[in-house]
């Protein structure tokens, strides 16, 4: 991504999308449109969270960078609620985690073990990832293995309960590895902090030492707010869409939520990892991977059963086989290979194996 | 724990359990006197146990050690099995394993991880009893998995095989961690023998220099078998009144054998395990808190399906979902933190988190 | 076993089988001479394979090894599918990995384990043999998890999907370890390439630096044609008897499949990773014992499911319940073990006792 054809892109994008929206062509159109600007807003919304995370100071800082690193993510999913689709919610839960662990990882594995026959990065970070990711493999398996012994109110109490510990796991977690381990958790030598460089390499601003914002404090909490806004009408637009997309092409929910609308917010986190990875700053690269889909298990899947409650279509916890199945299966692939710090090519054939796999089993049901 | 208060209360505890089970007063304060009396006679029971052990010599001494540290839940089970309450004692083996796991070992690494910000220990240990873990969930699994394929009398075969098996392997662990291989899983450094010192810290005598024992030989042996046999009566007492309390509260026979009677039985370990991590002794507080969950699964489990033959009834290894579930949950969150060798306060939080989650979806259903 | 007695014992073997096949004695009979004289065979075709592998040079030669090294069980599975066994072929992939894992790998750490205290290898191959048998078992686990969500024919697509991604990972896997990633995952030290030196140990010649053939290429060539023959003959009288003996024994075809065809067809294997083993060579076992599994469950089973449809017997992936849970079951305790690259008689003997409970369940079925 280059700044010369981003913007207009972006500008007309959105142009399209609502043209398309207001004089009611086409579904399939207006759900391309929606999707193409809704892509390019959610990169513009994770660059101005960097730069207003950066005059917040440190510590707000990196607050505000891990819980709007995924807001498109988040904004979709409570228009989906919304709509009352839950179960494409927890479709897309299931595959923003899978999509981050296999694809997103598994293509920036691949992309940096061309250039570099073996990449390093933190075994520390790495181990802990794992136990965190493992968490949220049993928060999110706990509900379904005790779903046919618990009346749904139950289950309903619950998710509550495992998503109001998840969150304030997740808080302690952001203590852990902000304050207390901040030194044993950071990457060795040359490599520099990761979320904030990740996102301006992909919008491709020159690597600047770290610490350089790219607007003034004005212009970045302005930008913030605007792609907010955007991510927001375009996300609200794409849900209306999904549904009448789907069916006219055959394919199941589970399918558009987990690998399509999984693909679509997550975008800025896949081209920033391939990215890092080409440059050979592969643990920058793991951790957008593993720490997005973190994210995603641990805080926002937590946030939505609350958020739930607003609309008064409670959503619980509980997810199908097929959901489960991949959420698990990624987890242990992803820790297989990211456990011993060390990366190749061949380890990001293995995770892109299993996405295709599972895309094919969605797909198919 | 103080020798100060702790005889007197022991005597007081005991004494009003006596009253109030002979004068009949409510099942209640039954309970709960038996409770307090059990906990504190347990504790009694582990430490004269290890003073036996001093004088027996190091090789019968560890193998008294090994096999009486958990005396008191054998007990229990016992009692429960001449009851025919043996969907409870699955139960309480279940909780004893989970509590060990998540429970003791959380607490521990909050209470070392909240002084010191990294301890370590021996990482052969950690890989042995990774592996034992598995082999535990393995045999724990199979029954269950086989169910739907097995009438119910080769059920009860293959239990008795798995646990003559598992009886054999923990014996060959035992051959191999005291004698074969002592060194090679030794702590490192300042570390001292492991089993000998936790008790002693939790009673509140001096640390010695892991030689000295508090008592006697044959004070060390009275005080022995007198514990021992309150401990059975007060386990007799204790399982007498838990159905009228249980259901008078409104608990499921699931949630009092897995979180009540595991903590009462494994109230000793815990407080041991805990002092053990704030004196930065972590190795020998995760050696208690794994290797107690490991003799229940491997040695004290197997052992109840052959004692339950001879009370003529007969019980299998088919654990229930959650039951299985909660074990291998467990399991892998303890292996994946532990593998490594080093702990810090964050991965106790995580443990206890799910530790929590069990808890609730036990209570619930 | 030694050139003095394994050619007589051959043609004994052979001779007696072809008898009592066209004279017609009895079943038993037949199944007992069939199965030796494969198991015979078997061997002398591995020995040839080494051979030819190597006129052929390395590159080549590594790949005739890596394809033909299971040539037999291949021949076996392809006589069960015309005769309609599918069940029974799935059996016996069980069998193999199970075989392979436990088994073989447990056999092999008891001999090297008495005679070695602690025998090291590769840690960067455990690592990897980790992640591609966990690529396995998920590829094995998906269809079966998703069994209940799709028709039989759409299982039949994603089965030919999942067989053409894993035959696809097992060819990207040799290019990698035997080109791109050759060195770093070359044995340390004083330890010869693995698989050349393995099989001619077993066959008692004396361990040649490497690099020496035992035959002429001319009779190379004619020997591994003319055991292929004799193999795939054998095979085809083993597989006629294998229903009536299975049936008047009282035994289940999954115990058969799982358990008697996989150890005739892995006897090669198994007699040279306990002679590597008891020589010190744990790393060349480990490749044998570990390597197998993996070519059966990423080559093997993928390719009979190919095959399958030639013979218009179509056999998908779905693996039955105890299937399922004994490969993941051996999986991860094998991958608990292994991965440290550091072993020890009792991990063989928790090997051991795995399989004996799986052979016990099976057998019980």
């Amino acid at each position: 991504m280059n700044a010369r054809w981003f913007y207009p892109l972006l500008i007309i994008a959105t142009l399209l999308s609502g043209l398309v929206h207001w004089f009611g062509f086409n579904e399939t159109f207006r759900f391309i449109f929606a999707s193409l600007s809704l892509l390019l807003w959610a990169a513009l919304l994770g660059k101005a969270t960097e730069n207003v995370a950066h005059y917040a100071g440190e510590r707000l800082g990196g607050f505000l960078n891990a819980t709007f690193g995924n807001a498109a993510e988040l904004i979709i999913a409570v228009f989906l609620i919304r709509e009352g689709l839950l179960d494409m919610v927890k479709a897309s839960i299931t595959g923003s985690i899978i999509g981050n662990l296999l694809l997103v990882l598994g293509l920036s594995l691949v992309a940096g073990g061309v250039k570099f026959k073996v990449q390093s990065f933190n075994t520390m970070l790495a181990g802990h990832n794992a136990s965190l990711m493992l968490l949220a493999v049993i928060a999110l398996f706990i509900p379904a293995s005790f779903s046919t012994y618990l009346p749904s109110g139950e289950l309903e109490t619950l998710s509550l309960i495992i998503s109001a510990l998840l969150i304030a796991g997740y808080l302690l977690w952001l203590i852990f590895s902000m304050i207390t381990h901040k030194e044993e958790l950071a990457h060795p030598g040359n490599q520099e902090p990761v979320a904030k460089q990740a996102e301006k390499d992909a919008l491709g601003t020159p690597p600047i030492s770290g610490e350089q914002p790219s607007w003034s404090r004005n212009v970045s909490v302005f930008l913030l707010l605007l792609s907010t806004v955007f991510v927001a009408v375009q996300s609200e637009w794409l849900v209306e869409s999904i549904e009448v997309v789907a069916h006219s092409l055959g394919w199941s929910e589970l399918f558009v939520g987990a690998f399509l609308i999984a693909v679509i917010g997550n975008a800025a986190e896949h081209s920033a990892a391939i990215f890092l990875a080409m440059k050979n700053r592969i643990g920058a690269a793991v951790e957008i991977a593993i720490g997005s889909s973190l994210q995603i298990a641990l805080f926002v899947a937590p946030f939505l059963v609350f958020i739930s409650l607003l609309f008064q279509k409670p959503m619980n916890l509980v997810f199908t086989g097929p959901e489960m199945v991949a959420i698990a299966v990624s987890a242990f692939i992803a820790k297989s290979i990211s456990r011993d710090g060390s990366t190749n090519w061949f380890e990001g054939i293995l995770l892109l194996i299993v996405y295709i796999i599972l895309g094919t089993a969605f797909f198919l049901v």
